[in-house]
């Protein structure tokens, strides 16, 4: 197999870059172009507007969430939960992931305005939601978790998490001083202990979290649910090389 | 004392349904004074960009949730932390309070951008938070709350909440088939029951959620922390004018 990106897949790396580096309101072709060194030309070949190009880069980053989801699907169920929960926490010192966060976050408040947006956040959410319950579901069946709601338990675990993304992000370092951990590992934290830990079984264990965000760093099949981050060089480059 | 609002908080008012009906990303000044129907020179005259009249808006509106908060600091802990979670709840049809937290996530994704905004983010985050760890921490010296790690039970009640809105205005009907309740409804409920309920000592219990949800659309005083509406004329007709 070759190692050498698509066409596409580069063209969804510039995307990447460019929200990163210019956010959502203000960007252009030109930008998204001049990050994935194609011409404009060509950009528009293959998308007649930038809203064409933004919901293909939607439909690749959740497809791509899916396909690594399914990757680890036979993994036991409460390691699973444990990573899923894992891949929301980043440290307020990862820019970055920030950056691209809030550009997705700009995007998401077009989701009542734009059908087509609104229908790969739709699918995003059945796929976060979905994992969650599945997870449960079998923990329950191979007697790891008790009995409960799956449906209503995965919807506050995606609320929690995706609510200390989005304060994360948008209070930045103005919480840094009192919170150095920041809130998506404060809150990480405190959802293991306070909604998952209950739900274990008699002899059940949870694993560590830093032990599977740690997992998750040297992996670079690791999604990040909801928007997992395209492969990027510079991580890939950090990476163990195993793919 | 006179009912006849100041021209700041008609002004305020008319940001309020400007955001509503035009978001925030393409908001004009013009927008906003026809909202309020004051001049745009008597607009420009109070606040010389729009930035600072919006800047304005979010001090004004974080302002009247401190006040609201402290004029209920009172009440028994528990009820007042039912009322908290139920400020939260909306129904997929309140397509006003829908808009206007659309508006309001889109102004909250400046936050990284404009320290201005960023600091009343922060100073919102600093009254939620601090609203909750004050509930409970009242509730541990009277008796009615067990012991537990305050911050962190704030830190992810908030966080809950937030995110089970942000989901819900950013899916907005794409969920509705299979939630009719919505998102923030569907995730108060499991607050309720898998957060508060345990905290609970022997023999305190919570008021029922819908109660809570009645008396708040009853009170024309009742805020929505994070981002209290101003009051609304329509609403305020409804209401039963104790006022």
């Amino acid at each position: 197999m070759s190692d050498a990106p698509s066409a596409a897949e580069e063209i969804m790396d510039g995307v990447y870059s460019a929200l990163r580096a210019h956010g959502y309101a203000d960007l252009t072709m030109q930008d998204i172009a001049d990050e994935c060194s194609k011409s404009k030309s060509l950009l528009h070949y293959h998308y007649d507007t930038k809203e064409d190009l933004l919901v293909a880069f939607l439909e690749y980053i959740v497809s791509d969430s899916e396909e690594r989801i399914a990757a680890r699907a036979d993994d036991p169920p409460v390691e699973r939960l444990v990573q899923f929960i894992g891949w929301f926490v980043f440290a307020p010192d990862e820019t970055d992931r920030e950056a691209f966060h809030i550009a997705l976050l700009e995007l998401r408040t077009q989701g009542p305005f734009n059908e087509r947006i609104r229908e790969q956040l739709a699918r995003s959410d059945r796929l976060l939601r979905g994992t969650v319950a599945d997870i449960l579901a079998d923990g329950i069946e191979t007697g790891v978790f008790r009995d409960v709601d799956v449906e209503e338990t995965a919807a506050m675990i995606v609320a929690t998490l995706d609510g200390a993304r989005t304060r994360q992000i948008t209070l930045a370092d103005s919480v840094r001083g009192d919170e150095a951990d920041g809130y998506t590992r404060t809150v990480a934290e405190a959802t293991l202990r306070r909604i998952v830990e209950p739900l274990l079984a008699d002899g059940a264990e949870l694993p560590p979290l830093d032990a599977a965000i740690e997992a998750l760093r040297r992996d670079p099949d690791s999604p990040e649910p909801d928007d997992p981050e395209p492969d990027d060089p510079e991580t890939d480059a950090a990476a163990d090389g195993s793919e």
